[in-house]
């Protein structure tokens, strides 16, 4: 078998066996996915009823469509998947991605075992089975359960479509998303590591998330990847730590994982950031996909609300971040515009009363002091504010100093939706929650740590 | 002065000193959240400019209104309050919410010694200065620097205008919202533990939250609280816990904390259930208002994505909440509707092929098995799934069984939205994330916990 994947990523032609006339379902939706989302190259439904779905001509079988085909998409019962694989082979398709359940994760091992011995024998590559398919936005390829999703310079790999499908809504919530995703699904050929590789080598991908179950290779992985070291950031969420979520893990891929320590001292020795929420991994991913070349601890926390700007630094200094006061020199120029009222110590609290102009002249005098290595921008607008004030601040700012990273975290909801996505427009990625926000000021930290090791 | 301090969230008749004649300012917001949020009281702008504000005739001051009046809100400069308090005691109003700042939160100690003397010697009682204000959604009084929020069962006591902020804003996205809404500020008169004590015996009030960075009567809260230990659910995030947090909140307030530890033991001989984040204080308290005849620490993940439902179990574990099996007895039931591919083993994984029968019938038996004593429904869906499906299971099978508490945790944002406000609006309160579904249901046990203590 190729060892190459990239193929699945870039195809000219794909075809989606199992196609279905009737929305709704798996086979149908699959379909509209990849159409509507504007994939360019040829697609070929299959399914022995023939007709047209949405326009395209059905084919009764993989050799009806007498064309070349890279990939194909399986979502046929499970019992089938086996010899439609063979046949795949033969018509010369390199890959197939089967979403079809029902093999090892629910102990039917011989099935994955038949499926796995026909793609040897027949020079064809799978992701799967028990997958939820795989999304490259830069081609527009969405062959994929999960909704849509914005683009951005996140790749995730992900253990669970759901994680993909969690994210790919938070990344809706504004307007920086993902390159690509796979869902390995039970790995039974090509699996994390393989994917791993693949996005280290891939320019588009600037940052990698993996929500990770059971590392399939363990040993190799750690060998294959700790080269690899804070070349680009890799965040991972771990499912399955203690007794009952090793058990709903192995339920829910089918394999066995190890103790949970095992996987954090893995993640250390590869520069793999862990993070404990799906929030925080996407946040902390979309953020150091973009400020990549960030370095130190220390945090300054701006603030229009006190006790937001607490509870952050609480935060920083529970994950071992530094919050120190500013220098006096530095304070002394704030008081040049800042009022009495406004606390100057760390977090900078300019009070409810906060507009544009604090909001700027304190982001530019704490960049231009080199006294912080992160800004930390709370905003919660009270019922007098416009919170797109703050935001046009941080975007002005980095017209000025874009040197040091500000994380805004505008505070919640609808009431900063549109601020989140004028930020995001231009290109500064937000967290939405403050414990987010710290995880990727974490994060930022640790790849800064890990590039000047590596260099 | 009265140790009664009810008439503030009740009044027939409030001033606003220092309402302004401009739209975005706080002295005009003030006016209009007051009069748009419908209170039905009499209204009396004072500015001595005299006017009109939104239709309503402004007195040029106090004693310039000739009626009786029971709350003043004070919005005018900090050296002018000491004075405008001592008016209002002259003039019989009882209570005055000073939403001025910079007392002693930047150092200026002797001028809130001078407000305190004045409202001592006219018997006028002071919520603030450096105040958000005051809410309460039964009588749709709305006396507050924060947005408007939704009526709901919670009240909240915040040292953190801009806390209740964002969590208004958290319930917007929900239906069930707050009832009422203390900003203490620096509390200089009336702080956190009178507040507490009347909200312990108000009625509306069903579940109270806390953010506190400085307890202004250690001793004397804790002996005041402990014996209503279990009464009510109370939940509390301390601010400021440690060195640069501590510093921030001795900014933001005014006051110097304890260190973190005694604030942890103070809550647990209170029975306040301590949580780590604005979103877990919101839905812990929400949900705890709701379900406070529950008891046990048995959980039951049901699930249509297997990667969140392990990441719940995960964290439900982290907790010390059990997530068992189900009996044989119970998975031989759910077989007989559920197929292969489902996990049967808890997480209860429907898989992605979920609807709304799987999931009602599911949620049915483990309810009369009896084996769980609260059941967190995961839902993310699919593209090929209406979430509403989902939703609907959860509500009917409310109609059905209602003794165990049904969490919904939906994921994520405007995929679900609906989902979410059509459970909220069959009073079924759900958690926007894992985390704060798990510390939702920790918080249910703790309380269950309390009240067995208790009885």
């Amino acid at each position: 078998m190729s060892s190459n994947i990239d193929f699945f990523f870039e195809p000219e032609s794909v075809a989606i066996v199992g196609a279905s006339h009737k929305p709704g379902k798996i086979g149908f939706e699959l379909v509209r996915s990849i159409l509507e989302c504007g994939f360019s190259g040829e697609i070929f439904p299959v399914n022995p009823k023939g007709g047209e779905i949405l326009g395209l001509k059905v084919y009764k079988s993989i050799s009806d469509t007498s064309s070349k085909i890279d990939v194909a998409v399986i979502v046929t019962p499970s019992k089938t998947v086996p010899n439609i694989v063979k046949e795949c082979g033969l018509h010369g398709i390199k890959g197939c991605i089967i979403i079809s359940a029902g093999f090892s994760e629910i102990g039917n091992r011989k099935l994955e075992k038949l499926l796995l011995e026909n793609a040897k024998r027949y020079d064809v590559r799978i992701i799967g089975p028990n997958s939820a398919g795989i999304i490259n936005t830069s081609a527009n390829f969405h062959a994929c359960l999960e909704f849509r999703v914005p683009k951005g310079p996140v790749s995730l790999i992900s253990q669970s479509g759901a994680v993909g499908g969690v994210m790919f809504a938070m990344a809706r919530a504004g307007v920086i998303g993902f390159n690509k995703f796979v869902s390995c699904g039970n790995s039974c050929d090509v699996n994390e590591m393989d994917v791993l590789k693949y996005l280290l080598r891939d320019e588009e991908t600037k940052s990698i998330a993996i929500y990770v179950e059971t590392l399939h290779s363990g040993r190799s992985f750690l060998e294959s990847i700790r080269k690899f070291k804070g070349l680009k950031p890799i965040i991972a969420l771990k499912g399955g730590k203690f007794s009952a979520g090793l058990r709903a893990a192995a339920s829910h891929t089918g394999s066995l994982a190890s103790p949970y320590a095992v996987y954090s001292a893995v993640f250390k020795q590869c520069g793999i950031f862990e993070v404990p929420s799906i929030g925080s991994l996407f946040s902390s991913a979309k953020i150091s996909a973009y400020h990549s070349s960030s370095n130190g601890e220390r945090v300054v926390v701006v603030t229009n609300s006190g006790g937001p700007g607490v509870v952050a630094t609480d935060m920083c200094e529970s994950l071992g971040l530094s919050v120190p006061e500013p220098s006096e020199r530095l304070k002394e120029k704030l008081s040049t515009f800042l009022p009495s009222i406004c606390s100057l110590r760390n977090p900078i609290d300019l009070t409810a009363m906060a507009g544009y102009d604090w909001y700027f002249n304190t982001l530019k005098e704490i960049s231009s002091s080199m006294e912080y290595d992160y800004i930390l921008s709370i905003c919660v607008p009270p019922s007098f504010m416009d919170p797109m004030d703050a935001a046009k601040a941080i975007v002005d700012l980095y017209d000025v100093y874009s040197e040091i990273p500000v994380i805004p975290c505008f505070l919640y909801g609808s009431m900063v939706m549109k601020s989140i996505k004028y930020l995001e427009k231009h290109n500064i990625p937000c967290a939405y929650s403050i414990m987010d926000a710290v995880y990727s000021l974490k994060a930022l930290s640790y790849f800064g740590r890990l590039r000047g090791e590596r260099s």
